[in-house]
């Protein structure tokens, strides 16, 4: 559980970033419409909630720094409306909004265009993540307008607008042991539902079958929501990597590949398995398997503070473009295969990402990272995969309209990392146990 | 099943009502995001798919009728491409578009800013639902532009736009026999998942334990999406209407009410049921249970064609008022309560409300309808509700807290209305026997 | 002088052409920023002055028509304002807007969110502008939400948006008597503006020396302002078609071209001229020049009712290429010439185009209407040129660099036209004659 | 004459301001409509114009600073085409960038979507004036998505944008010796002009012919625009401080004030003189224009390095105060009067504003300025005043309807202040002299 202390303290962490006489604004999410009057399940902004815990739209985080001494906490958020709380749901409102989420001040969010330029008035840089939110963008351009144009003498203009994302998702990206706890939560969670899935999988059944005992094994939890739309891909559908049709009929014989991470207390866990549908693979199945999982071990043995998730990649594309050719589906000199980047069709994804609030976390900056040296603290997903396309004649035909992922969720600890995962099996031999059991 | 005749069947209905030299525009819905690169489950805009049967985003269905026997139909949707198919699922292409949509011509999505203004050059009419998506608008807006300002005098403008809407929501507001098949297994599954729920409910569990078995019941029945979000109100949770966090513990003695449906090939039901989370009704639950009960009872004994909405909202509210005179919550005169709309702070929404692609069905329009006369094929809900609310201290003690609310769903047939939802049981003896035997 | 009479029978004479049970909105220009917080001088819309004959911004015209018997003009500007008015000038205000305009119901521009909608419930049809002024579309486009989307069961959508500029476009395009002599004066003032430049240019002038004698002269008839910027191109900036930069010496043995008209009571004059600065016409000049004035000639002889322009511009094109053969600019057979549009890199424009409040008068259809068949009350210029760039080594050398232009206005008449532009001379030995009396 | 030097030595001030790994964005004026498809005549941006002296159209500033050694200017511009300038005119194009403006580097403006990023790539801090052009703003808001969002490695975000308006706007404050030649350059064509006025004025002329003496002149010595629309207010109109209709006849007995001055050279003078229409002052009208005369000395006694404009403003306020108590249009106390503004409704405006490249000088920032501290080489203008309402009936009857401002341009040097616009005289006898001569 995040408490409110801890909220707290990522506030003032973001507040120890600012320069002095500074502001930073962190929008809620907006809620969105499924199909004429309905709407989605609403799903909190991500930066909004690691500052805030609080779950409702139509807010807005304010932080307000004149110096190391001098700070200010304030919320926008929508006031209470007997109506609008009988027709929609209970709010907050703004009198307890210091008591349960221990920020400062609170202001109805209706209030929002007379109320925030005079907050801000005075200072000279805004923390803005423009370009995300257009209602927010517009929110804040008005206001430096009315800043800039007024033609009363006390209300001064703020020149400089800075993006906070990058501290945001600095902050973000090293889990606090309350994150690694909630974290270890999700994929345990996850974890029991892939073996689920393994446990009632039979040939027949359709791939949304599989979704369906997945969730249930997620809100057994408490987890009600998947943390990315689940991916169940039977036979060649795992060579699409973000296939969620899910509506195929799974075939004695064929692999299915289910990508599956619940939402918990809003973490997400990341996992994907590969395995034979009646419970038994096949020798070509076995031998592309054993290589995507050799290249995890490998992985899973690398990972450790000071090391580059690229410089893993490296390596686990060297391994798998090696045994790519001594099976025959690549030919030719190693180094030249290698230098042709020849893996590629066949494995044309990142090594892993990192995880957190999001399962692709922090921001679009994430593609950045995996340049990043690795530090005790981060939270990745590990994940090589091989797809081999049905189309593909130059691939001997015993291989063709095979997908295989195998994906684990581990910790950068102090001199290693700690699989988070590991609870869910992965080795042919135990899946094959795991599934006979059922399967007799 | 709706076949690709019968997606061609409803399009040339459409043609029909069209004036001559016009096209009619309908967008697919957009993507929407659910947190940073995730979106949510893509669900297409009724009216588009209403039309195709065709599940891709980036897509336009164009119609021109040049007169009674020169049309044309016409799709703009995503061309094929090897390597966002690989990342993000198949796509059908403009080759095998005559063949799986029975639509004559596809041109790529991707085009439609060269294209769309040559298909429409010459017609003198467009039927376009401005409004709804602002991507679509502007697209619509720069082709009317480029037709009214090009500098060839080949191209001329189209001086008259015109909302589909009306047309196409009254083709929607009549189900034909294959989409009253749909919605009668769309009813059948939800029934039976209401039934599930009682079945499983215990004290102690917490109210999203109840939406885990109703989605796994209606996974099992092939319905992967609920038709709007699942509410489970325990308690006076009941008393918001559109109750959604469902993360309350359900306590002995309350009633839960659960307003929940299925998506089933498209088409959505909406059922509403009150039951205790124990098994038996207490003495004030039971006499308000039976005020709601009666009320849809004697609705359901109203529905047929030729009489309105309005009108049996109008003899349930005077049914509603004269039994809570009778019990004390309301006091004084009928006439004059009735005048004073004094059920409204207990009852304050509408009897029903259309059913069909969307749980509320046929746009915005939805709510004038309740003055039209009804037809046979319209499919409705039938919703009685009592809430009271645990502040209303001129309330008897024992009645306040408790939200009730009983919704079927019905078809008008040719001379009386046809129960969707009749097999999930609703009389108080009934639900206790049913939860009798799962709660010894 | 157009009286309020004449403008409230344009409205009539709009709502004539209007379906019943339908409403059009006409819009005032908006003010436009020069540089800073200065404005241009304002110029109201067109459209908006010819049915309202108001000079201010912030206004909307709203004609109402119910049916044949029930209509209603209405008008939105803006309200008294002390302090504005004493810092930006005198509004009318909406008491006196019956008396003044004779538009029956004034309502503060201030209001119009609330107001617009209520008056234009219950119509079906809309006639709107699209797409000349993104604040007005945003205010049509807001109003029809409110229509659609309003819970008042009184409230009721619009369904179609028709385009008025046909309607209005094709009203403008034939003058009355009342715009003739308008038109007939601001042809006189610019008249007499020309001969002014005539007779004051000397070589060493500046160009824009000239546009002050013409702004001068138009200001002494009462015109405050050009109809459009003037050209005054001496020497190769004469085949600049839009030249307006006006800063080069007009050194002796060049010619100038002139093309400027005032405008007066709102409408617009066009006149070009073209004759030498030193006030002698050399040889290669005059031979031009007679090419020039003999295709206006010619055009002026044909212009009447019952035909096109596209028609008499195919002559002159036949006449023009004819003598571009016999002094050696073309070279080759005639009738290859002009299949290969021979011409067009020496005439690149269209013979005319319509006059009236705007130079080029009735919208951007104006470009269409070259295919109109001609009929009387129409009025237009007529407008051949010759443009031989300096670069043009293809051409004999004494005809490079010059750039002549002949415009005269005409009306069309019962059987034949009148040149209102008559009064400035345009034969060779008139225009010396006129320069040698002030160039002695 | 502002050389290539001189815009050169601005851009690198500006680059000194900067901040190491920066870039600042300037952007030409947008094209404005009049009506239909004519525009006003071309006016540039003055910031842009301050730094370029190039007066296109769709062109960018792009001063990029990567540290104190290593700079470099870009422009965008639009690129040569030989048809579009026969039809609009020449165009610079980027061959002769280099050359013509000293500027480093061109670009295409046409290829600015794929070409600025990759400039800006690398650098931390973006100076942009955002709010000021919707278009401007667009192409720099998605400029910084390309960086943002980019799946390119070397591709990397800027995070700061700050606003360039206070940098710029100080520079401009300061006026060059070669501005303060041509300042004074526009102040004495605009006093010229001011003195033809009061020469040709008669009983009888419309305001607007004024106004064609006046753009006669400023033409006459080469200024084609004024800076700003001319007032002339004829009688009470004079009160109605930005009155631009000058449609009224002139009337024997009342005054004339003339608020007018020059565009030369890109700068503006501002000038404002009031007199009687039929060359004699009457009494009354002679009592309340030495009031304001004197305000006007003893203003221009005042104004020196090291004071306020406010401090003016509050001195010539009790002296107007002290006045208008003298000669009974205000009663009662002086410092009661002074403490309740009782001059405010006579004297609305303020003393003065700055001057320059626009008349009000500086952007939305000069209000603020009031307070700033005089200093050597900054430019403003005086002009206090006096406007008696007609409606007024507490003012004795013989000063209602009666406006006057006196406004003279001074530069502040060293010690002292400078009237560039003494040549255009003020006081009551020489002005009925000067106008006694032309009167007779």
């Amino acid at each position: 559980m995040i408490t409110v202390e801890i909220f707290q303290k990522r506030r003032r962490t973001l507040i120890e970033h600012m320069v002095s006489n500074s502001a930073v604004l962190i929008f809620s999410a907006p809620q969105v419409t499924r199909s004429n009057d309905t709407q989605y399940p609403y799903r909190q902004n991500s930066n909004f909630w690691y500052f805030t815990g609080f779950n409702e739209p139509q807010s807005l985080l304010l932080l307000i720094k004149h110096n190391e001494q001098n700070q200010q906490s304030v919320l926008f958020n929508r006031k209470r409306d007997l109506m609008a709380e009988i027709w929609s749901g209970r709010r907050l409102g703004q009198e307890v909004v210091s008591l349960k989420l221990g920020i400062e001040r609170a202001f109805p969010w209706e209030n929002i265009n007379e109320q925030l330029y005079i907050l801000l008035n005075g200072l000279t840089v805004l923390y803005h993540a423009q370009g995300e939110n257009v209602e927010a963008d517009q929110l804040v351009f008005d206001t430096l307008e009315k800043l800039r144009n007024s033609f009363n003498q006390h209300i001064k203009p703020i020149n400089t607008l800075t993006d906070w994302r990058p501290i945001v998702h600095k902050m973000r990206l090293f889990k606090s042991k309350e994150e690694i706890e909630i974290l270890r939560s999700a994929c345990r969670i996850s974890a029991q539902a892939h073996i689920r899935a393994m446990q009632i999988c039979r040939a027949g059944m359709f791939e949304y079958e599989l979704e369906r005992e997945i969730q249930y094994e997620f809100n057994l939890h408490g987890a009600r929501f998947p943390s990315y739309n689940v991916i169940i891909g039977a036979g060649e559908n795992a060579c699409i990597l973000h296939y969620v049709e899910n509506n195929s009929e799974m075939r004695d014989g064929d692999l299915v590949l289910i990508d599956a991470g619940c939402e918990f207390h809003g973490y997400a866990a990341d996992i994907t398995r590969t395995f034979p549908i009646n419970g038994k693979f096949s020798k070509p199945q076995r031998i592309l398997y054993n290589i995507v999982l050799n290249c995890l071990y490998k992985s899973l043995s690398l990972f450790r503070p000071g090391i580059k998730i690229n410089h893993i990649h490296d390596i686990v594309v060297r391994t798998m473009t090696l045994n790519l050719l001594n099976i025959g589906i690549l030919k030719g000199n190693l180094e030249t295969l290698l230098s042709q980047q020849a893996h590629y069709p066949f494995f044309m994804h990142g090594l892993g990402h990192w995880l957190g609030l999001d399962v692709h976390d922090v921001g679009h900056y994430g593609i950045l990272h995996r340049d990043h040296i690795l530090e005790p603290g981060m939270v990745l997903t590990v994940e090589p995969g091989l797809y081999i396309s049905s189309d593909n004649t130059s691939v001997p035909k015993q291989y063709r309209g095979i997908g295989i992922r195998i994906e684990d969720d581990i910790l950068i600890t102090e001199n290693n990392n700690e699989n988070l995962t590991n609870s869910v099996v992965k080795d042919i031999n135990e899946i094959e146990l795991i599934m006979a059991k059922t399967h007799n």
